[in-house]
Formats: C-alpha cells, structure tokens, sequence
C-alpha cells in the first residue's frame, strides 16, 4: 500500500484526495491548514488529515519524509518553496500548481536527490505538454507546436463571459506577464491578450485564443521550432481585460489618492472578483486543443487533440479541478507503482514522450470520463 | 457701452472674453480666483480683472450688481447656487453650466426679479434646445424631437477614442445618471448609455449615439409627444463605458481595501483623466444634429439641422468651447441691446421660437466659422 500525501485540500486538493482514496492500492493524507476543511475530507471522503502550516519549509520537509509521493495542490505563489522542500525531503513529487518561477532552476538538487519531480501536472501545464511531447516522438522533424487551452462557465454571462476555475489573481497574472513563445527557432516575447484570432469546437461554438505565457519549461525541453500557447475565453474578453489593464486597473504600483495609497489591482480584485467566482453547481467547461505539424516518413502530418470537457454532475466536481487534479494522480500512480522513476525535475512533456505513461493516462482519463479526441491529417 | 461680467476664466470663459472683448460695444469684466489665469486674459484680450471667490455667494451678489449683463461659465457643480446669486443681485445673466439640478425650481424668484435669467445656453443644451424650440413653431403638430449631441477628438486613440472638452467627472457623470426621455406623451427613464444606435454624418463618418439625460427644461417647456436626447462618440465607446459602470469603476461609494475607503470613482478619475485630456493643438470635433418631424399644412414633414465644427486653427480655440461660448456671448448681445426682456428663467428653447432671435444666433455662429446646415424632407 503506497502512503500519499497531498498538500493542500482546496478544490484541486480534495479532488485529488477523492480520487486516490478510492483506490484501494492508497493510503492518503491530506494537509492543510484549516481545520474545517480537513473535518470535511475526513468525514467525505475517510481520507487521514493532518493540520500543518505549509508555507513553513521545515514544517514541509518533515512531513514529506516518510510518505512514498507527495501530491502539490498549493497556490502558485507557494509553487517554488514547496517544491525545494521536497527535494531537501527526497521523496517523490508530482504538482500542478502554475508557479511564474522556472522549476528547471532547481534542476541539479532535484537530480542529486535521486527521485523524481514532476512538475506542471495539470491540463495545460500537465496533459497539453504530454500531447506535445508526444507528438515530438510521432513526427520527425516536429515543426510545429501550438496548445490551446480555457476554462469558461456555460453560460454566458455579460460583459466579462468568464468566471474563474482557480484563483482570479493567478488569471490576471497571466493577463499582464509578457508570454514567450518560439518563432523559426528562436524565443520571443509579447504582450499576453495579443494574437486574438477565432477557434470553432464542434458541439461548442467559438472561442478566441490569445498568447500567455504557457510554453513554460517546453521552451527548453522540446526542440520544435515553432511553438506557441494560447489561452482561450469566449470572444470579447482579450479585449475587454487590455483595456482594463492598459488603463491600468491591473497596476500593483500604488498610486496616490488624496493622500491615501492604492494599488489598483486591489480595487479590480474587489469589484471584480466576486463576479467571477462560480456558484454551486454551476456548469464549468474546460476546452484544451493541441496541434502539432511535421514529417512522418517523410510525408506532411498534422496532428491534433481536442478535450472538451464539463462539471460532473453526479460528484458536483467542477471541470477545473477534473482537468487539472487526475493528470496528477494518473503521474502519481505511476510514480507509487515504481514505473516513474527517473531522477530530477520531470516536467509532463518528458513524460508524454513514453508512450506506456500517455496510453495509461488518457485511459485514466477516460474512465474519469474526460475524453480526448485525437485526429490525423495529411499534406 | 454695456458692462459685461464673465464668471470664470478657464476654457469657456476665456473664449466668452475674447469674443466680447472685439467688440467695441463691450466693456468686458473676467472674475476668477486663479491669478495666472486673469493676468494672461489681461494680456492677451486687453479685458478687465476681477479676483474673486466665485464659491462665495454674497461675494457673487455683490459682484454682479452693476454689471448689465453676467454670463456664467463656472462647473457644473456651481450651477444653481450662482443661478440664485444672479437673481438675488437681479442682473440678467446667461450661463452655460451644463448642473444636474433644475433651474426652473427658482422660477418665481427668477419671475419677480424682472429680468432674464438665460440658462443651458451652451451647444447642447443651447443650440440645440434653440433649434427644436424653432422646430415646434415650423411644424403644427410637432410629434417627434431628436437632439444628438457630441464632441469627440479628430484622431482617434484606442480604447475609449475620446477626450473630454470639459471636466471629465461631467462626463462620467452623464454615463451614470439615468435618462430622462418622453415616449407618447409620457417622460420615460432609461438608463444612461442604452440605446445605442449608429448615425452617419457627411464628411466624418459613423457615429455612435446613446441615451443621456439631456432634455432637462425641454420635458416641461416643451409639448412634444416623442423627445429623445442622446449623446455621441465613436462607435464602441458606449459599450466600455457600460462595462466600467456596472463592473463599479465609476462608484461614489467608497469600498474597503484591507482597512483604506477608496472610492472607486476617485482611482477612475487617476487612471483615465489623464488620457481623456486634450493635447496643446489637438484637434477636437463637436457635433449636433437636430432633428424634427410633425405636420405642416397637413402634409407630414421632416426637418434636420446638422453642425460640424473643429478646432479653430487660426485662434487655436477648441471647437467644444467655441460652440459653447458662442451662443452664450450672442445671446448676451442680444440681452444686453435689450432685445432679449422677458423676465424669469429663460430657457434657449423658448428663445428659439422667435425667428429674430435665432436668425441672430446662426448668422453669428456662421460669422464665427460654425456653419448649421438645414435640410427639409417631406412624406
């Protein structure tokens, strides 16, 4: 029986701990510092509970050491500090927090400590880089990479469209970060929003897709010349969030109001959050594309995945959390069964290259009733 | 020679001075409080300096007794309680203020104080309340009465494309107060930026126009069964202005951030003032339509009175104070030739129902380079 560890028991975190628990082959502990959070998961789901402080690094390191993997559902500011504390533990790790740091920073400590570190293993970061890695192994050479990726609400409310699956200001992070991308071989950089062009899903309609910056650790582990990400919303929303940023309501510098100091991003926070929060079973969509073009065997192919999925009525989980938590638990039972064990920081796309771990996760996937829909085209 | 007093030296009144001030039968007074601003209308125009606290009631009575003619060109805000100061000194007084508040509450004082009290006498109101006052002496009945109304930059900078010709809270302000309207004999109230509809304009291109709550006296003045009023900008500006008004951009009412009160309006004003503001030389376009349909001798009748106007490039005056100061000043002729009597609160439109008095005014503004053209359809 492998003990697991998941940091975190929000809404990605108790996902993950609802799945594991089911398992037979998992014994699962949840830490977090709320009380009535762990009351909620013991009692839901039977799952052990442990109360700890997790922004103390030597808190995290104790409580690591013992368990066989640990499961990172931590918000994207605790992203680089817990992952250096799992790596002064040792033992195995797989995240999906969507951290601005580069983890490949802490590549030659995570190698030394002789496990692996998955990192970025959620949808996109997480299941969009498996496809990409994948697709680098099918064609030869892989010329060109793009994944598409979005949660929005079902319905459609105006003027924003939009409510957000994770934190709002980790959303707005991405809005005003320069986003890099790769053109013919070389890395560039513009402004996230920018590039708004349209994309039709079947049995969905439109949405717009717009450069942020997502390629993360694929910059320096894929060799494809051209690769670029993009975020996608219900179309009119780039628009509308370049106007509130350029005009500055995204601004953490504080400006001066009749003596009084504010920084507009809190104002923005205050106004706008609460509008983008989702109500109780509220309908969520995640939508999540991957095109990549090249050679095989010498002819001209086209590769493309396409992910729609919705909230699961029958466990009331919203989209976001399936999406983003059974990616890493799929990793995580790998790791536990011994089958992932390559030493250092193991970002998804290395993954996605084996075709035993992409094969056990979409059929993961698939019995968690997310479906990817693979395509082939030629010339 | 009649003595004029001009209230406030800033953009309007300064253009009110150098237009009184050609002419040999004027004497022409500026009060203001800002000593750098009197001083440079000394220099420049040759008119005579008052330093005064025009926020100062009594000091405002005081001032205005012994002046032929006053001409009010101070906020919005000062409005009424100059309004009042001027009767209570009885000196006929034409103003321009565009105030929230409605001059026909001080009807009697205005009545028993024996002359006239000309108010709204700007562009829109002014010349445009002038234009459907006209309207409904042509037409018999008069059933219909539109007045658009705009002033816009010529270039046009993304997002808002626009810049204000006047205090930017006024602005705001008129996005903010529902609209008053009248629909079938009955005064309806939408709210501010609905009913957004395109209109072409020879020579310039489309327009935007929506709601605003601009009919003011011309609700009770008037005996019209449909009156609209709506303001224009480019096309789009409406709908980013709904979408800051309703996400709480514009609110008065102050929020708590971590312990400060800010009020969302007062970041609005920081962020976006400074970028609605015009540059020295730039060039600005006021635009008015007027437009009119009812019977005459039986036959239905369509009448339509179009201005374009621009920044003057000889005086460099901007076409928003030009059309504005404009009417102001040739209306004080007229008041101060005597030709102009009739006691109490005087709105433009009921001057705009005597030919001599409006003939006067659009061959003045011709003469001024403001061209109004009219064009008469029928069926």
């Amino acid at each position: 029986m492998a003990r697991a560890l998941i940091l975190g028991g929000g809404m990605i975190g108790s996902t993950m701990a609802m799945d594991l628990a089911e398992d037979p082959s998992f014994d699962v502990t949840v830490a977090d510092v709320r009380d009535e959070v762990l009351a909620a998961l013991a009692r839901d789901h039977g799952v052990k509970v442990l109360r700890a402080d997790l922004s103390d690094v030597a808190e995290l390191v104790a409580l690591a050491e013992g368990f066989d993997v640990v499961l990172g559902a931590l918000s994207s500011r605790m992203g680089l500090r817990t992952l250096r504390a799992m790596i002064a533990a040792g033992t195995p790790y797989v995240d999906v927090s969507f951290m601005a740091d580069d983890p490949l920073s802490l590549r030659e400590e995570a190698l030394a400590a002789g496990v692996p570190f998955v990192v970025d293993c959620g949808v996109s970061p997480g299941l969009g880089s498996m496809l990409a890695g994948h697709a680098t192994t099918v064609l030869d050479p892989c010329e060109e990479l793009q994944i598409l990726v979005g949660g929005v609400p079902l319905q459609r409310h105006w003027p924003y469209e939009y409510k957000a699956g994770f934190d709002p200001a980790d959303v707005i992070e991405e809005y005003v970060r320069p986003a890099r991308l790769r053109e013919d071989g070389k890395t560039v950089t513009v402004p996230a929003l920018s590039g708004v062009e349209r994309v039709d899903f079947e049995g969905l309609g439109t949405l717009e897709a717009f450069y942020t910056d997502g390629l993360r650790t694929l910059l320096h582990t894929l060799d494809v010349p051209t690769m670029r990400e993009k975020t996608m919303r219900y179309p009119g929303h780039a628009a509308l969030m370049e106007v509130l940023r350029d005009s500055g309501y995204f601004s953490e510098t504080p400006i001066d109001l009749g003596g009084q100091r504010v920084r507009p991003l809190d104002l923005t926070r205050a106004l706008l959050f609460p509008r983008w929060s989702y109500g109780e079973g509220e309908v969520d969509l995640t939508v999540l594309r991957v095109e990549a073009s090249g050679r095989r065997d010498g002819r001209l192919e086209r590769l493309r995945w396409d992910m729609i999925d919705r909230l699961d009525p029958k466990t009331g989980l919203r989209s976001m959390s399936r999406t983003t938590a059974f990616p890493a638990t799929l990793v995580a039972r790998l790791v536990a069964q011994g089958r992932i064990t390559e030493p250092g920081i193991v970002p998804p796309e290395i993954l996605g290259q084996r075709p035993d771990v992409l094969d056990e996760v979409l059929a993961g996937l698939r019995v968690r009733g997310i479906d990817v829909r693979f395509e082939r085209t030629h010339g």
